[in-house]
């Protein structure tokens, strides 16, 4: 069963609960945490059936909100429908988190309640970006700003042991993500993770800017968690720019609008090129358990993707698989233990 | 007179000559600095007859490489073309230099041979960029890597004094680059320049993300130069992806490839809009003479525009309006004085 965070996100709750009732109904067990009486009104108002899904609800009675300090928000919010969703998971009755939450706080209750896998420093988030030649692994992608080399160092082996499991690949490129290719570019941090990374064993082609990325020179871009989601979300707003001009520009003409409306199959092939790999959301690695961060903006589709990439994450044992590779390979021996623990009680909606 | 640094670039030194004679053509006074055997031959093989162009050439014998440590290359190569032509307008025989070589080069020299405005902390790289209701004027784009707070709040000055000055904008609303928009999000130095400007007179609208920027929601956008330079080639680095990813969309069928080529002018008039602000170089504001910072990898057409740029930041007295401006506004007094003389002899080519 998938424990989804139904009021965190900018549309939340609404698009949250369409997009676990897309995901219940493709047969994927879903458990919603957060306020019943809101949560059934907009089943009510939207009339959906789901007597014979595979929906249940957890009512929770705090929210945390966007504005707030992550590991305060935690801790403030003990029945949070976020902090209720990592509890299911950290005691099993759950297989998965999936929320479009405070990313802070997500990693704040995945650290605290779910714990780090052994010898992790820091969980951190990653996800696949499309390049000209495929895809590339890109992580830290908004976790941990600040991050320190030996994380940066730790995120290296994480991504590459991502593409070792699930794309077979066998000695991926590492590129460290800065502002010029040059040794002494970056700042201090990073200049630091360049030395770790250089004497390492790893193949690592050195500091890569975002057009060699696009280029596809990489299969895993280490950045600290800041710069990785400016990074991410460059991407996404400067496509969004693209498409404003395309549509601009073809709009001022009847003619345009006409031949190229003809043609709009070409434009969403395009968009669906982009989107190839993308899952609605992403791992939070190096938790003992799965967490998946959605974008803060997800609409229903997105979440529906989101909980199905949780679901395949479960089924396929990808976070075990993941931990078992991973742990023999890092330092620092070490495992958190989580430190809280409450009450799970799952009702029919 | 425009110092033209012929040797730096990835395209140097043809590209920079073939600028440089393209400016030279529409009557604006080039003067290159470079290997004058090297700069004699391209000339010579292009064919280009300069007898009447308003072209002259200072020889020098050393470059600056890309991968050299910023200070310890100007230090070491003081007969380079950089550093020889920053000097020429330090001495005033040239008015502006453009450089495409090594940024972090080009402010070592400005810094130590020109000079900084008084009680300027840090010049620093700012450019407009496109969004989708006109453009943002944003710094620092690669000039500082770990940027200090107090840095942070001059280039906000900075930004609002170039929207005064060259834009007519009375109170320009300043965005700070962050990974989110709650109050909390960023890097340490972030945060505490978040503080700064919250408590600022200035029209701050508080963090935005890349989205925001685009959305056009600020005029100007101040940043740390590392996260900045990785914002700006990734915006770039994404047109060309999603360029990339039109193009063999529509080559993968006769049908398309003959359909959108008959319109092709469209996509012609999209680019043009998302580079209706370039001007092929950034200004480094902050010293007390112009400096223009060009891509590393300008071709002719950008070194052109670039040396265009400098003829107009030099006719209109940008720089000293904008330090005019600038200097009673900034809180701490103080005066470079430049560190390095050496003589200027130009020759007829």
């Amino acid at each position: 069963m998938i424990a989804v965070d139904a009021m965190g996100g900018d549309f939340a709750p609404r698009e949250i609960i369409l997009g676990a009732v897309a995901a219940a109904q493709q047969g994927i067990p879903v458990c919603l945490f957060g306020d019943q009486s809101v949560i059934k009104k907009i089943i009510v108002e939207q009339k959906i059936t789901i007597s014979h899904l595979p929906l249940s609800l957890v009512h929770t009675t705090q929210v945390i909100d966007m504005g707030q300090e992550p590991t305060r928000a935690v801790l403030d919010n003990l029945d949070s429908s976020l902090v209720a969703a990592v509890n299911a998971v950290k005691e099993g009755q759950c297989a998965a988190v999936v929320s479009a939450g405070n990313t802070g706080a997500c990693l704040a209750a995945g650290t605290l309640m779910i714990g780090r896998a052994s010898g992790i420093l820091r969980p951190a988030i990653g996800n696949l970006l499309p390049t000209k030649k495929g895809s590339v692994f890109c992580i830290d992608l908004g976790a941990n700003p600040d991050s320190k080399p030996e994380w940066l160092m730790q995120f290296a082996h994480m991504g590459i042991a991502y593409q070792n499991l699930f794309f077979s690949l066998k000695n991926p490129r590492v590129g460290l993500l800065s502002n010029g290719t040059e040794e002494y570019k970056g700042s201090r941090a990073h200049k630091q993770a360049f030395e770790l990374l250089k004497t390492s064993h790893l193949n690592f082609v050195g500091n890569v800017e975002p057009a060699d990325v696009l280029n596809g020179t990489v299969d895993v871009l280490v950045s600290d968690g800041f710069v990785g989601n400016i990074f991410l979300k460059t991407m996404e707003a400067t496509g969004s720019l693209v498409q404003h001009f395309i549509t601009q520009t073809i709009s001022s003409s009847w003619f345009d609008i006409i031949w190229f409306g003809l043609r709009r199959s070409v434009f969403k092939r395009v968009k669906a090129r982009a989107m190839y790999d993308q899952v609605g959301g992403a791992l939070l690695l190096g938790l003992q358990k799965p967490l998946i961060v959605a974008h803060g903006c997800s609409n229903a589709q997105a979440i529906e993707q989101a909980i199905r990439f949780a679901h395949k994450v479960v089924q396929e044992n990808m976070i075990e698989k993941f931990n078992h590779k991973i742990v023999p390979i890092l330092d620092i021996p070490r495992t958190i233990t989580p430190a809280f623990s409450s009450d799970f009680n799952p009702k029919e909606i």
